[in-house]
């Protein structure tokens, strides 16, 4: 797996020749992406003579953009046959920030429709039967892969940290509104989140602090211990037993490391707030979508055709109601992150499941979204069968850079632990 | 002027034919349009033709729609030369709800520069040598003009209100995220709203209803005193004499019919968010069009260029110290609009400014708009020169009801205040 800050340094050192890394990246591609299916459209060609006349802190950076993000030189289809031959007038604002900062667009990458359920054919590179996790599918899994060091996903529900978690990498999704979605492919305009996808958290830290144009990164400290808030069982989202136990072995190696480490149990609204999240990004794509669903109703597929009628059978009472909750929850969870630095908890129930029909489930992300909460995918751990498992750090809105250095400190805890074991 | 609940009733009651209503709309563009220049572009006979198979509240309404807003059908160039020949793939999420509610595009409204400063040509229907307002320029302007019953433009500023004010016609401006604004090209995405113009304020509350999906209609009541509160003089924005004497006047008129009116002095910290609003609106513009700032940075005007590099020298601390101020000032104006039913301050400092340079100032609009609050510009005063003179209603966040009732009231109250004096 590439690293992204290991390429921006060698690269910036010569250490690194671009030519040698786009060698690297296309033999790579040649080698997996048949199996993998990570992109939509792929030139590595285009990025690398891109990338002998680019400057800033990403120079040279090959990346991948999820394909529900707007390219103004690919087409960008939003992973719906409705939008196959879409070419929009320009990139969108978060491409056109990474390519300032010298990024350069290696290949699209496979979204879910819509970014919501519908899968595309990615594969997860750990075990080719199982699933990489969604909607950004084929960022994760082209990190994971090794095709690019560095790319960008969005997240409605947990279209982020759960991909980053079922491929062992590092998923950042910043709080709401920190980085632009203008030419993002809106499913939820309450929700949807521009998020960013690396090699350890060191990278993403040092990616998504260059897109947002803050101090964000982590890698040079020396991590100090967090307080860390183990979120007690929540009814709405059910760890298997597997990563139970690997989060209880997490909490006594933080223990051991020297974090404070408490019990949180969520105060019964958080229940009310995950029915809200479904409700107001229903609500919401029912009417983002209107233009879809009235041009080609047939194009759509029989899962999202049904999650938007019932959209449209939401009341506007019982979406104003909806927000009115989440709003007392955020009240709630700001109270709950005055006494520890984040929360911690898993990224989603267990490793990735078997399978290509489901990206798995969101229970573990969809009330942090709703916070608009940034959170970010440790990764390290592993299951039996030697699939990644992940936990996540979640931190208080705008408490972006806290919630990366508590992730870093405990990515370098799990890693002590099992060079230990 | 044509009112869209008069033509949705007559054309359902059958007493006016869409041919008729298409040749009389036909007639008054032939008539003046070649001296307002509402529209970049306009198809009455596509309209015509759509109006003849359309179902629901809107069934067979012209609208003209801000083009700023995609239209899958149209080219849609947000007043960019950059855009010039930019036709996206499909409607806005709010011109396809239009659409399935029976509406008939008639053209694409002149817009400033991506929604910002820098006019079209577009002139004001009341007088030739005065601007119409801006943003939303040819919307406010079309209206007044005849051209078509019911608009749709977007606030940032003050983009909706004072154009509606300058021309002597009802915009609503719903609140934050009432409307979807996908597919609108963003500017600021705290701040960007999708707003109605119409003849009268029971007309926007009926198309602004139909469009959000909720009962906001106010015709067919008899409107009742409202709690009015009169917005003492604030440091950042001047009335002139003329809208000063005015604003008097409304004052003892709402008093004479009923109302409890009363003096709100604004505390300190809305100074500061007057100042917030253009520190988060220049840093975020900055960002939503980085693509068009690299890609073709000779095509923006001097003006947006220095707003741009303005915005990117707004430090991430000082647009986060900005929304903090926001949030402040929020709870204040919570408070406030506790003890009211809405606020009662001029639109703009005055009547439409003379020259079309210049779209005139929001200083009076961009408080609330950072407020995400609806607010609703009341026609029917006059200047001494003939030109028209507004005041606003601005009521509590998702107090959209109560805010058009109470400019519904204020409407009737002026009304006959005119046709007693």
């Amino acid at each position: 797996m590439l690293s992204a800050l290991d390429i921006a340094r060698r690269l910036d050192a010569g250490t690194l020749s671009v030519d040698a890394l786009y060698d690297e990246i296309a033999a790579t591609v040649a080698d997996r992406e048949a199996e993998i299916e990570a992109f939509v459209s792929v030139d590595i060609e285009a990025a690398r003579a891109a990338a002998h006349s680019t400057y800033g802190p990403f120079a040279g950076m090959p990346i991948g953009v999820k394909d529900n993000i707007d390219t103004g030189d690919r087409i960008t289809a939003y992973g719906s046959p409705i939008h196959a031959q879409n070419r929009p007038a320009v990139d969108a604002a978060i491409v056109a920030l990474a390519r300032r900062a010298g990024a350069c667009l290696l290949g699209k990458t496979v979204t879910t429709e819509f970014a919501f359920f519908s899968p595309g054919p990615t594969r997860n590179p750990h075990n080719f039967d199982h699933t990489p996790g969604g909607s950004s599918s084929g960022s994760a899994a082209g990190v994971a892969a090794g095709f690019f060091p560095l790319a960008l996903g969005t997240q409605t529900g947990g279209s982020v940290v759960r991909p980053a978690a079922f491929c062992g990498i590092a998923g950042f999704k910043p709080s709401f509104g920190r980085l632009p979605t203008v030419g993002v492919k809106i499913f939820s305009w309450s929700l949807d989140t521009v998020g960013v996808f690396a090699k350890g958290i060191a990278d993403v830290a040092f990616a998504a602090g260059v897109l947002a144009d803050r101090d964000w990164r982590v890698d040079g400290e020396v991590p100090t211990p967090p307080r860390l808030g183990f979120v007690e069982p929540q009814p709405w989202a059910q760890a298997d037993d597997e990563m139970s136990v690997a989060l209880e072995r997490v909490r006594r190696a933080a223990d051991r490391a020297g974090a404070a480490t408490a019990s949180v149990s969520l105060p019964p609204v958080f229940r009310e707030a995950f029915a809200a999240h479904q409700t107001i990004q229903d609500y919401e794509a029912t009417r983002a979508l209107a233009a879809e669903v009235d041009l080609a109703p047939d194009k759509l597929s029989a899962v999202l055709r049904q999650t938007l009628d019932e959209g449209a059978a939401i009341s506007a009472t019982a979406y104003d109601d909806a927000q009115r909750t989440a709003e007392q929850a955020r009240r709630a969870f700001s109270d709950i992150l005055s006494k520890v630095d984040v929360l911690v908890t898993p990224s989603a129930p267990g490793a990735a499941p078997i399978g290509l029909a489901s990206t798995g489930s969101s229970v573990f992300n969809r009330v942090w979204t709703l916070m608009g909460a940034p959170a970010a995918n440790v990764p390290g751990l592993q299951s039996f069968a030697g699939l990644p498992l992940g936990v996540q750090t979640v931190g208080a809105y705008a408490a972006d850079r806290r919630t990366l250095k508590a992730a870093h400190w405990l990515e370098e805890c799990l890693r002590a632990q099992a060079s230990d074991s």
